[in-house]
């Protein structure tokens, strides 16, 4: 089928840059596949030659992929709807029909699916707060799938069990605990609902035998600018999203802790129970770090369990330079924290600590003794199946482990420090250029949130009617930038104000010319929007 | 340091097969990395050429490994203890002390990190009801890692996202389902929350926002033979521990529908609301198949939610030779289904899936306009980001389609059948072999369970004493064979039954000569045992 895009990119007068398609077609270095299946393969083969050439021939295709991620001359992706995609571009089918196809075909799908989907590790990728191709951890990451193991004891995954130990007993250190626990999970949000958890599982641990009926009230804080992963908890555990009070901000984004501590008494007032405030170590959309000091105190006056998030700013603990956003965050009971972010480790990588130890074992255990024997002949210590919510658990150490090894402390630093430095950069491009206009002031870590003003709009006095229109501006370039391919970087309202960009440095590929060339595009892409 | 075991191998009288060791020195075929480090890699360094160096000598270190995992040769594991690892061995250190290691450390961390492991993949690994290393899918995950995007939205993961819908789509046909709804998660344990979750947004939809209190008791049922994954839920959502009700199993391990009628009875008489039944299609231990239509002939009488746990028997569903195993299951009103399990696709991949359209939606969205735009240009109803209780989510979608492509229907259904088969090949040994006695009668799944019976114990008349004694056994002859490396095969107690050995089979690498092999192996390892 030819490949035809339903949104027609209406081309700007200003001179786009080149940039090529992702076109690498497939060709046979080694043997014939199209004869081939996958009952050629080991097990079934008879040797593990047939094997080793259709690997060689995916690594060739991920090599060349990985060159791409990085070829600033490529596109970041190559935009077609879902419909075109269902339908089959250029013979690539999603169509799962029952029938096996010959290994040639399954080459070609690998190189398809790599081909039709987004240069995450591309420099001019500035999308998310996980970005980057970092070639260590990726090695990681082969290597735990080809391991092909699960983490719940030291039986089967011995060194992985001890190295996720490794690494909490490192956080410790870091963050400045006198004792630590925790676990790898599939994400921050996993993390935050372990933390509610345990803070419920502390002030009232009956509830996990006789359920929530007849308990108090519980209550649970967080800004308004905290991840909505915050607020679920309370969905999930039945205590109630009316039980999930929003904080108050300051103007740099801050959760304002006098705010805090008056809802804090108006629950008491209410009969209920305050147990619980999530201080966010860098918001979603501003990257702004809570005080975590003078929320502890309140915390500490109230005896309510304090969690922190640092899924996002976590990696400041790694800077001599930053740390001081994440000050006090020794006195927090437990921490969020996602290497897959800001550090570039390959996804998914986030840790859950916790200060108190045996808790979480405490929380979830089910004594599930038909399936973690007690009566092995080796130290059962490390065996975590039974404090997890999971019972197989995949292996997301490894990348973390292997990477810090590979760059050290110093090589964690300089990737946040740069990301900073870069991010503080574009702010003074965005100031010096005309119809550019920061949202905030200036950010405290590498968020950089700003309106891009078509000259159309910029002299429209009726600031009612001016603001709608440039609401309307993001959606717009942000369809003309997927439909070109040349930059990506995402956008969103925030309580009052309309659609801005926010661009996201966390990828340690971008360089000054690619925030210029971030601006200058934009300024292509938009500056004939006319509404 | 010199590897020293604590604990001392008895060697037997029996002739022992001679296993060869797991060594492969670390040799470098291309370039010299011991004076480079990461920083010589993308992005940092000037070409891609010492990036390619690198992984070529990644790529050859997991070449070696997944042919040592199919070689019967070559051991499954290399037992040391924690604290030997911890210590270090042969200078393998798990160490992370903050300094930059060189690229030639890396590789030679890799290969000790796969070294120390355990091959899962080989074809005497009977140990987890997962297995195998399955080619195809291995080299899925190579793509996925390499890939380094992020399931919420079809904006940076088009291709996944789309692969999950059509994957989920066709679930429906082989359930049977007129509508589906699903989400791959991590894990079965994930899954089975996300459907009592569902079930109780079902019956009380204002619970999300209220919380459980002034609700009436929610009461929910699993056979005593389930996955204790089943019982967690009420843990989590507060419906409690206590409100979770064991159903008796008859003698094939079967939930007694007649009890399961009665208990919810009294749990209404007891003014408490059921609301929610997992039926198991294949136990954890005995991979026994609860009979779904007349435990959903209850379900439907009593207006409860049926949950089927297929984490492990699902892939019968593939067979039409044991797909009666789960007759009714279209009856179901949600289903959890690991294809990483019997079918043999690298861990993790595990799906939940429902007929209810929207719930997902309903139960778990948190309407995260700010991160969920409305207003992008293209059809957003793929993006999954405000359904699951994730954020981020790891693409595990993409092993699944790629082995679906590889081996069709056909492979599938070969695979499980394969197993089955070999399953009641063993039941034949065991019956046939002095010493071994089957736990249960005939396995209905490729679960066998069996006691091994040393000489010096087989002749005590008094029962009591003969199974304290029959007890210590698995244990030694476990703690034996991982010294030995020679098979791995899991054991537990349950309920009265005393320590049995329970092999899995799920690797199609595994062959007749296998199970001889370890049958043989348990003799040989256990027959000398006097206690």
């Amino acid at each position: 089928m030819q490949k035809q895009s339903a949104w027609r990119f209406r081309s700007s007068s200003v001179g786009l840059i080149k940039v090529e398609p992702n076109n690498d077609d497939y060709s046979m270095n080694n043997g014939d596949f199209e004869n081939s299946s996958s009952a050629d393969l080991l097990p079934f083969g008879k040797s593990d030659e047939k094997t080793q050439l259709f690997l060689k021939e995916i690594f060739e295709i991920l090599l060349k992929y990985i060159s791409k991620s990085f070829d600033r001359k490529c596109k970041i992706l190559d935009f077609h709807h879902p419909h075109q995609l269902l339908e089959g571009i250029e013979g690539f089918s999603l169509n799962i029909n029952g029938e096996a196809e010959s290994l040639e075909q399954i080459l070609v799908d690998c190189r398809d699916t790599l081909k039709y989907g987004v240069k995450t590790g591309h420099p001019r990728f500035f999308n998310q707060l996980s970005s980057g191709l970092d070639i260590v951890s990726l090695a990681a990451d082969w290597v735990t799938s080809t391991a092909n193991t699960n983490m719940f004891t030291f039986e089967i995954a011995p060194v992985f069990i001890l190295m996720e130990d490794v690494i909490i007993k490192r956080m410790m250190k870091i963050i400045g605990w006198e004792n630590i626990d925790g676990i790898f999970s599939p994400g921050g949000s996993i993390n935050n609902l372990y933390s509610v958890m345990l803070a419920r599982h502390k002030i009232m641990p009956d509830v996990k035998h006789s359920g929530l009926r007849g308990f108090p009230q519980l209550v649970m804080f967080q800004s308004k600018h905290a991840h909505y992963s915050n607020k679920r908890p309370a969905a999930i555990l039945g205590i109630g999203l009316n039980n999930c009070i929003d904080i108050e901000v300051d103007e740099r984004g801050h959760m304002k802790p006098e705010d805090l501590e008056l809802k804090i008494l108006q629950s008491k007032l209410d009969g209920k129970v305050p147990f619980y405030v999530t201080a966010t170590a860098g918001t979603t959309v501003r990257g702004a770090f809570d005080e975590i000091v003078k929320i502890s105190e309140v915390c500490k006056k109230y005896k309510i369990w304090l969690h922190v998030d640092a899924a996002w700013g976590g990696a400041v603990m790694m800077s001599q330079k930053h740390r001081h956003l994440v000050a006090g965050i020794e006195m927090s009971d437990s921490v969020t924290w996602n290497p897959h972010k800001m550090v570039g480790v390959v996804l998914q990588c986030s840790m859950f600590l916790t200060k108190h130890k045996r808790l979480l074992e405490s929380c979830n255990n089910m004594r599930a003794d038909y399936l973690f024997q007690q009566d092995k002949h080796y130290d059962i210590t490390y065996d975590t199946g039974d404090k997890t919510i999971q019972c197989g658990r995949h292996v997301d150490v490894f990348k973390l482990w292997l990477s810090w090894r590979a760059k050290g402390d110093k090589g964690f630093c300089h990737h946040v420090e740069r990301c900073i430095e870069l991010a503080r950069y574009l702010v003074r491009k965005i100031k010096k250029t005309p119809g550019f206009q920061l949202v905030f002031q200036e950010p405290e870590y590498s968020n950089v949130c700003f309106w891009y003003y078509p000259p159309s709009i910029r002299n429209i006095c009726d600031e009612v009617i001016k603001n709608e229109k440039l609401g309307k501006v993001a959606p717009i370039i942000k369809s003309r930038m997927m439909e070109r391919g040349s930059i990506m970087i995402g956008y969103q309202p925030l309580g009052s104000k309309v659609n801005f960009f926010r661009c996201v440095i966390s990828n340690c590929a971008v360089n000054y010319d690619d925030i210029d060339f971030m601006v200058g595009e934009i300024e292509r892409l938009g500056h004939d929007i006319d509404m």
